[in-house]
């Protein structure tokens, strides 16, 4: 499965994520100007979407493209379906 | 192919994109209220978000579930993946 | 008001949108390839983002910096957030 | 300052966004299903909209809607187009 497949490499972009937001609370904690914080959200924002990718490109791959069972296929594409979706509201 | 399939849905589509378009265009043209641009600019993005799920949806299921050829497969995913990149920037 | 004073520049941007949706009905009137149509799907979604990032930033220096009026600002900056709020689900 | 004034309820929302990363985190290092990754990163990235949502608001009705001096507004507002622009690309 490609999550294991890529594992070290989307743990890797997951603890980014976590170092973030550890500097996020950071700033809040200590009252810093809101200009940092609204730019460290968007920079979350960003590397979720990155991670969002990744994961979606591996799922294409492993599930859709390499998946010789039709009936696993489908399964997948509902799951990648609902994903999409909520990016397209 | 899907986009020959679902024609007449996807083109009813287009058409109520394109009448909200103009409706745009009259509204600027008529120097009407800036919070009616904005709010018809938000229903047109609506429209063509609910357009490209549509379309990814077909696509999904044609060349991804219901395709048997691999290479082909790939190909379509390719291009899918393109899109969806676009939307997680 | 920005969107009158922005009203030739608003109305370039329209109309291309309204090509671009022209070119898309013309894509799927003549059964091309979905590719093609996804595409210009996304590059009309690209275009509509530009034309509401414009008109926002028409709205933020026009309805609250330039406005002295705090009540009036009030109003201004509500309609703005329900905008901001429909890309932030 | 809004993000000072707000501080509670916007680290108990950062808070959470750590929590579901850590949850993340999970997931991965025990190979679980990759559905469930993909719609934690889905969930995280709601989180992450919301606070935006919520600073961004603080920041239109502090900087933008209550503040009297111009030059200040033109500023702020400057910061805040460039996170909106973020979500128009």
């Amino acid at each position: 499965m490609h999550t294991i497949k890529d594992k070290a490499k989307l743990l890797t972009r997951v603890r980014r994520i976590q170092g973030q937001a550890g500097a996020l609370e950071k700033l809040l904690a200590e009252d810093q100007d809101c200009t940092a914080v609204l730019q460290q959200i968007a920079a979350i924002r960003g590397a979720v979407n990155g991670l969002m990718a990744a994961v979606i490109e591996g799922h294409l791959v492993d599930h859709l493209v390499e998946e010789s069972d039709g009936d696993k296929r489908q399964q997948e594409a509902a799951v990648m379906l609902q994903v999409i979706k909520s990016y397209l509201k």
